[in-house]
């Protein structure tokens, strides 16, 4: 019992690992999908939202998210107090059912917590103000991502119902990629997104091999958030869901490469490359229920739903600098749907919780992060000057350039 | 036992992880040490590897190379259906004596398949069709590669015979070196790469400190490429194996570094680095079977013939951008020879098992990859037009450029 | 037991592996924060830091770091002799306690070697000798680190007395701290740190982006070099020094944040990089013993230290390029007196001890790194030529540019 419980314990603590890897990733695929201007500003943001989510969720944010509710009386709030103690038992193999200790617990759920933070970041790059947007993850990382994130990982309500979500495709992914979306309408394109024809043009960044490796680092980073979701090591669970869940981004991958390949007849990179991360997305909330079949076919369709995602992003006349919300938000609700359509779940009833849980979360996000950006927009305003945009947020706001001495020595 | 069976799985997950991220390191080394206009078609092709390599090993490339023969019986080949589907046991302690789980299998299996082609990436790179490479890929990692593998891990003919690689000095990297040998003498050497007068002349890469990333992160790959070998998590032989790569890494980048300084009176830091992988490359054959002082000794010579190997290449006038026939075809098979030299399997028998199963392998690779690349080149020709080389792939086959925007915002 | 034995002895190979990693972050570190016509330099000698400190480990400084004291006798020297063989029982549970195995055991302490000498090469960067810093590394990895090391891991005088130093604030950070010191002082600042009026000026470095990712990846070493320093994979230790090293990370970063946006109106990224490493190096004596409250308070001072040490080098005509004085010897032994003031062993009697461990550990090191730079200085020269430094090392030591192809293909 002591070797497994230390086994589990072990497995956890390499995925907690894992997951704060992903920042690393997704400040890579940041920097590199945005123009050399604005790099210092998003790497600030980036490294704001790992060391700021980690204390807020320490001063209260897990504590609201694991709050203790009683099973089956349907909880939508409630706060279990600041700060973090282990209870009595929180490090023998009774608590969490033989599992891991609670201060892997902890960890684990901390770093997940500014995930959510950090889609918005990408979505937002290249214009908004960084007082601002500081404000704003304190507020949804803080209060907004452990309150829904209660109703289900916390044994709320939408546990209470049915609604299966195995990793976050919606409490993580859709919760981030709501608020990139309600963000990019408040905040409008950037200055030369969209010409005076109205089409969009494309704002290429400034290094895709940066861009390509936030990609594989995410993939990478992706075995810990999946395959520690299963809350132990449980051999046969883990062991699926890492090949469900690179099954899925492989598929990913091909569906966008090949989709975008026909309209585009173009080998497009960053079409694979976010190909990759929406078969990743699309497979977390069922990645513990599928077959790998039935991970080939999830991936390949959040492949092309990015593909199209990115068109109708253009389309709206939204401006998305990393394709967040084609990744997050679609392939994010189309994960969370498959479980009702595939796997040991299948089935209309589940298909309807699932969509419930979808529409409930989504209103809930959409009316916060419109609270939250709104309020901040009439306070203080969310955009820099267009001046400060066309110069770059790096000098107005942090007085220095990412690659100050690369072609001057 | 359960907790065992959990710990063995648990590290076999690992390693499985840390070869996935081998494929971030190839991609950075490649990229690295060529040039700027090439490295969107290089990180195309290698992201085309590892997903492409998965699905195809999914499809059917796993159940070619364990199909099941019959130990004794001399199995040459055998496919064991399409798909995967886990066996009855294969999730319970009784799978592969205890080791791990079925899915595990598959997966640290399917993060090797891809590497080989990897290898090759590198070898054609700024030259290669991409069309014909993507091709070439899909029948050397679907086809040949799992072939070659049965006959040892998959119990074949060459198993029977006491043939030993541990790790894949020979089935995995030399099958990647002998096709990398054969495409570039099919393609041909860069424009500029050997002047008027015939003499080679250096085509510097375009970003060193990510080629050492990549030597970095393949380092850190081969503690998950050797350790997870293991096919346990056995303590004494995980760590071993861990002591004796390391240690053959170290010693094979001080070989290579303390020669070519002699020789070329520099302290030239991408031989210090591709020493660092001919050791670990030649190490690989028999990490399991050597004590570290033998290690230490393999890992130097490797570095030597990492030397050795690179002016070879050039004066036999092929062009090979980023060593991977020195590194991984020569030290391959100085690996594969070592274990008839070496350690606990030391012997003239032992060596000449060895040199039969590096001729038969290397002849089969030869010939298959010469069969592939041959009919590529006849029907749709191996190598872009000069124009497209001179002016750079990136722009001809994938309409973008790596830095967009690094210079001119 | 087979089961815990083999899941402790799992955890401690990827803290291994973890702990390896950090040079790939001390390496990007380093470049990103100095001149681009010095990374070659830079990164050729952090990879003879990592290739030679092994062979050196292995070759003598394990035995001299581990030699076998007798407890309670105090021993200051003693060596077990060149080379390493394992011990009759060093792969059983017996071993260690029953921890993990004598091969583990070495490579562990074999990745921590390293570590002091890649400190002070940050330090030195842009200006010293290659050939000379590579003869410092010999002595000082080889001989000074191991026996300070044994004083207290080793189980010699120092731990006698009941100094604490869980993972090595004293023992790897400030030894490689004080080194630096010492040599900065010897070698004197780079040409232009200092105008003609002796105000500093900033001497920006060439990639950002690089000196975050390393960050990022030596935050994630850390679960390694803390996680890895309980010895075992004790549920709750592990866990709890996890949550220590992370919260001291983001209080620290947090703290260096807003003290320099406060002292300088300027959200400074390198400040809040560098306040994390100090959160990080603040909490390594005593990650064991504190709680999360303790862990947040101790990373958040030792931030504010990071930015009053910066401020403290300029003043003292310093230069230390990328900060290691401040974040490696004031954070260090700020982290080892801290464990007389916090947790579970404070004591105004642990207080002494500890400050008589950082006082006696300072003036070895001080002596030792003096002599040794002393004798280099007298004999072959420490600093490069004027013409040189300004040129750049990389033409210069290595005949080879960093990014040769970045700007004319």
């Amino acid at each position: 019992m002591e070797g497994l419980f230390t086994a589990n314990n072990v497995w956890m603590m390499i995925c907690t690992a894992l997951v704060f890897f992903m920042h690393t990733g997704f400040a890579f695929l940041e920097i590199g999908l945005t123009r050399q201007k604005n790099t210092i500003n998003i790497l600030f943001k980036n490294i704001f939202i790992i060391t700021g989510g980690l204390l807020l969720y320490y001063a209260f944010g897990f504590n609201l998210m694991y709050p203790g509710f009683e099973e089956g009386a349907g909880g939508i709030i409630k706060f279990a107090g600041f700060g973090i103690a282990a209870p009595e038992n929180g490090m023998t193999p009774e608590y969490a059912s033989g599992g891991y200790t609670w201060w892997t617990d902890f960890l684990f759920q901390g770093m997940f917590a500014a995930t959510a933070a950090t889609i918005v970041s990408g979505a937002v790059a290249e214009r908004i103000k960084i007082g601002a947007f500081m404000i704003f993850v304190i507020f949804y990382v803080g209060l907004v991502y452990p309150i829904v994130g209660s109703w289900k990982w916390g044994l709320g309500f939408l546990n209470d119902w049915g609604f299966y979500d195995f990793a976050g495709s919606t409490l993580v992914h859709s919760v981030g990629g709501w608020a990139a979306l309600v963000a990019i309408a408040l905040l409008g394109a950037r200055v030369g997104k969209f010409g005076e024809d109205g089409k969009p043009k494309a704002i290429p960044g400034h290094s895709i091999p940066m861009a390509t490796a936030g990609v594989l680092i995410l993939w990478l980073g992706w075995f810990g958030f999946n395959g520690g979701s299963v809350l132990s090591a449980d051999p046969e669970l883990t062991s699926l869901v890492l090949v469900t869940t690179c099954m899925a981004a492989a598929a990913g991958g091909f569906g966008a490469m090949i989709l975008s390949t026909i309209l585009y007849k173009n080998l497009d990179l960053t079409m694979f490359l976010n190909g990759i991360l929406g078969g990743l997305v699309g497979i977390t909330a069922g990645a513990d229920l599928m077959s790998p079949n039935e991970a080939v076919i999830i991936g390949f369709l959040a492949g092309l739903l990015i593909v199209g995602g990115v068109a109708l992003i253009d389309k709206l006349k939204l401006d998305d600098p990393v394709g967040a919300v084609a990744v997050h938000l679609i392939c994010g609700i189309w994960g969370t749907l498959a479980v009702g359509i595939f796997g040991a779940k299948a089935g209309s009833g589940q298909f309807l919780t699932q969509l419930y849980g979808v529409v409930i979360i989504g209103a809930f996000c959409v009316i916060t992060s419109f609270i939250i950006l709104g309020a901040l927009k009439a306070i203080m305003g969310l955009r820099v000057s267009k001046e400060e945009e066309i110069e770059g947020l790096d000098i107005h706001e942090h007085g220095m350039d990412a690659y100050p001495d690369f072609t001057n020595d």
